[in-house]
C-alpha cells in the first residue's frame, strides 16, 4: 500500500476503500444492521454515495467486504502448521478469543449475529464470506493432523471443527463465563482429546 | 390441572396463566421482542392487561417465565442417569437438536438471542433462568460420571458441559449444516471421549 510506485488516484481509492469499511463496521456497531443505510456510511467516511454504489451494489455487500476485511481480508486463511497440534490449535483458539472481544469486533459482530437470527439469507452469506474460510483452515489443518496419526481415521472433520469453535461461541454469545486464553487452552485440550486415536479405539495401539 | 378437586378459580387462573404464556412466547416470535408490549399479550390470551400486571411486573418477567415453561417449566431438570454414560448423553442432546429445531421453539428462542445481542441485561435474565438450570443438569450427570470413573477426576466440568452444548448451538444460530440427531450422536460420542480418563492420561489404564 505504501509502495512508492503506485499511483496517487490508486491510493486515494485505497484509501476511501478503507474509510468505507471501517465506517460499515463501526455504524453496525452503533445502529445494527437494519437501521444501517449507504447514506450514514458515505457520510462517515467522508466519500459520495456514488463512491460506494461504484465498488458495491448494496449495503449488505459493503458490510459482508467489512467484516472479512476485519476478520484478516480475503486472502486464503492459513493456520500455524508446526506438527505440534496442541500447540498450534491452543493458538488458534487464543487467536478467535482475542477477536471475540476485541472492542472494534465485539459490538458490531453481536448486531450482525442478531440481524441474522432473522434474515436467514444475511446469515447464509455471513457464514460463507466470513467464518467458512476459517472453518476450512482448520478442517485443513485437522487433516494434516489426520495424515500424521494425531487425529482419528475415522472421525468426521466438519463436525470436530465444531467440536473447537462452537464452546467458545456459546461462551462469547450467551455470556455463560468469562471468555479468556485459559478457556481456549481448556477447549483447544479437550477437543483434541476427543479426536485422539486411542480414545476413539478405546484401547491402546 | 385436570385435579376434580381443583376448585373452578384456580382452573380458570391457570387457564389464564397458559394462555399469557403461549401469546408471549408466539408473539416474541412474532415482532421481536423490543416491539413486544404487555398489551398485545394481553389481547392475545384474552385477558386484561391488568391481569397480567397483577401476576408479572413487566414485559421481561412474563417472557422469560413462558420460555421457562417451554423448556420444561420450573421443577428441577433431571437427566437420564442409567450408568450408561454414552446412551444418557446422546439422549440429552437428541432431545436439545429436537427443542431447538421445534417450529414452537426456534423463531422465539431467535428473537430472544437477537435481542440478548444488544441487552446484556435481558441475556444474563435468560442464561440464568432458562439455560442454566440444563447445564448444572448436564453438569450433575458429568459429575455422576466422574464418580464412576468414567471421566477424569481433572476434568474442568465448568467447560465440559459446553463441550457437549456448544457445537450444538453454533450449528443452530449459524445455520453451518443441518441440525440433526445423527449430529448430535456424533457430538456426544466425541465430547465423552474428550473426558475419558484414558484420553486425557494418554495411556491405557
Amino acid at each position: 500500500m505504501a509502495d512508492p510506485k503506485t499511483p496517487e488516484p490508486t491510493r486515494r481509492s485505497e484509501r476511501s476503500r478503507q474509510a468505507i469499511l471501517t465506517a460499515a463496521v463501526e455504524l453496525v456497531g452503533e445502529v445494527g444492521y437494519a437501521r444501517l443505510s449507504v447514506e450514514a456510511i458515505a457520510a462517515r467516511a467522508g466519500v459520495g454515495k456514488q463512491t460506494i454504489y461504484r465498488w458495491w451494489p448494496s449495503k449488505g455487500a459493503v458490510v459482508l467486504d467489512a467484516f472479512v476485511e476485519l476478520s484478516g481480508g480475503s486472502q486464503p486463511v492459513a493456520l500455524p502448521d508446526t506438527g505440534n497440534l496442541k500447540a498450534d490449535l491452543r493458538e488458534v483458539l487464543r487467536a478467535t478469543v482475542k477477536e471475540l472481544t476485541d472492542p472494534r469486533f465485539e459490538l458490531p459482530s453481536r448486531a450482525l449475529t442478531a440481524e441474522s437470527q432473522m434474515d436467514p439469507a444475511l446469515s447464509q452469506q455471513f457464514v460463507e464470506a466470513v467464518l467458512r474460510p476459517h472453518l476450512k483452515a482448520l478442517q485443513e489443518r485437522l487433516r494434516s493432523a489426520q495424515r500424521a496419526g494425531q487425529v482419528a481415521k475415522g472421525v468426521d472433520l466438519d463436525v470436530a471443527v465444531e467440536l473447537f469453535v462452537g464452546p467458545l461461541f456459546h461462551r462469547w454469545l450467551l455470556r455463560t463465563a468469562p471468555l479468556t486464553s485459559a478457556y481456549a487452552d481448556t477447549v483447544a485440550d479437550l477437543a483434541i482429546a476427543a479426536l485422539r486415536p486411542t480414545a476413539r479405539a478405546g484401547a491402546p495401539r
